[in-house]
């Protein structure tokens, strides 16, 4: 059967929606309190896996999904062995650098040699600063990376934005943005070439429905 | 100030509950809808970090936190350059690998040769099967590795075990443990060494309440 690796967490909803519009109706995930991680559409055409933002590509790359929906920040980051067949356009966000509003940075380019960055973009920061030719020393954090400048851990962090708010109620300045992300359709290489499950009309369907939606 | 570096989750509430002991109280992070990050204790002695489980040894190993409290599996999957100081005994679990109830496994042994571990726990698994000689193909997922036995995509899991409720739910059982994990006191080295903020009396005082707290 057709697999589908979900992104839990702020993508969830767009992704339903969208695969609702062509047939495939995955609801019940939002309802409160559904603990199930997987569930199988009410015409048995397909089944979604609801897991991790990172893990979506994981279950993709290993052909356990044949299809996926994760923020191209994953892709970025992680880098994993995927087709990236469809933007889907939603989920829209950046990675970007901030520091402290009062300190006197106001570009990537100003940050002292060697000074700490905390991100848990570990890749994408890393990638980023040697093409600066700065040498900057990366902090690995998992969450409220925001606390990194706060306690004066790092003079920086690289961390996704989409409102700004988390960025305002610390403190926080944006000076410099690495990418803009969107959630994307993935597919597992050999089954996309194989059109396994019929996977290329899936995506075909889904591609003239986002058409359509373009103004 | 001397500063210590607190795990959100199952962890926390013990934490407080220690600090306590001597007189440091964080309680106001258990209060709902906290969002605060970090606290600092009624008296002015200490400020507290409220930060994500693998990112306690972070905080301590940079030494931005004098003091850190951390379960020994996030030290033995990140091996931090920190000192652990004291076994606070509290927060017991194992790491453990879990197959389908219904799979012919029952030792780590018996495991196919090249099959599949699903975990969080990447570098402690490479080196569990490294040391049984049996070369497998780790697959790194970050939540509910519980998927992987379920979906297929794994033959066992590896994962922290500590009531077992979430194996039996998904219908799985432990063949074998690499390792038992209580919480630990944790300390940036050269803050030890030195005896900064007091650091040492802070200690033996934890230590005298854990003794007396031993039947």
């Amino acid at each position: 059967m057709l697999t589908i690796a979900l992104a839990k967490g702020s993508l969830l909803k767009d992704s339903i929606k969208l695969l609702q519009s062509i047939g495939l109706d995955f609801s019940a995930f939002l309802e409160p309190g559904c603990r199930q991680l997987q569930i199988i559409d009410p015409t048995g055409t397909a089944k979604a896996l609801f897991v991790r933002n990172g893990d979506v590509p994981v279950y993709v790359e290993y052909g356990q999904a044949q299809l996926g929906i994760v923020g191209y920040d994953v892709i970025r980051e992680k880098t994993p062995n995927v087709a990236q067949v469809l933007d889907l356009k939603f989920g829209g966000c950046r990675l970007s650098v901030a520091v402290k509003a009062s300190s006197p940075y106001r570009s990537s380019l100003e940050l002292p040699l060697q000074g700490r960055i905390a991100t848990s973009f570990v890749h994408c920061s890393r990638e980023y600063f040697d093409g600066l030719d700065l040498p900057v020393d990366i902090v690995p954090l998992h969450g409220s990376v925001e606390l990194g400048p706060i306690t004066g851990m790092s003079e920086a962090i690289v961390d996704l934005v989409a409102t700004g708010n988390t960025l305002r109620e610390n403190g926080l300045v944006e000076i410099d943005t690495l990418f803009y992300s969107t959630a994307r359709l993935i597919a597992y290489p050999l089954s996309y070439r194989l059109n396994t499950y019929d996977l290329q009309t899936h995506v075909q369907r889904l591609s003239d429905v986002l058409t359509a939606q373009t103004p």
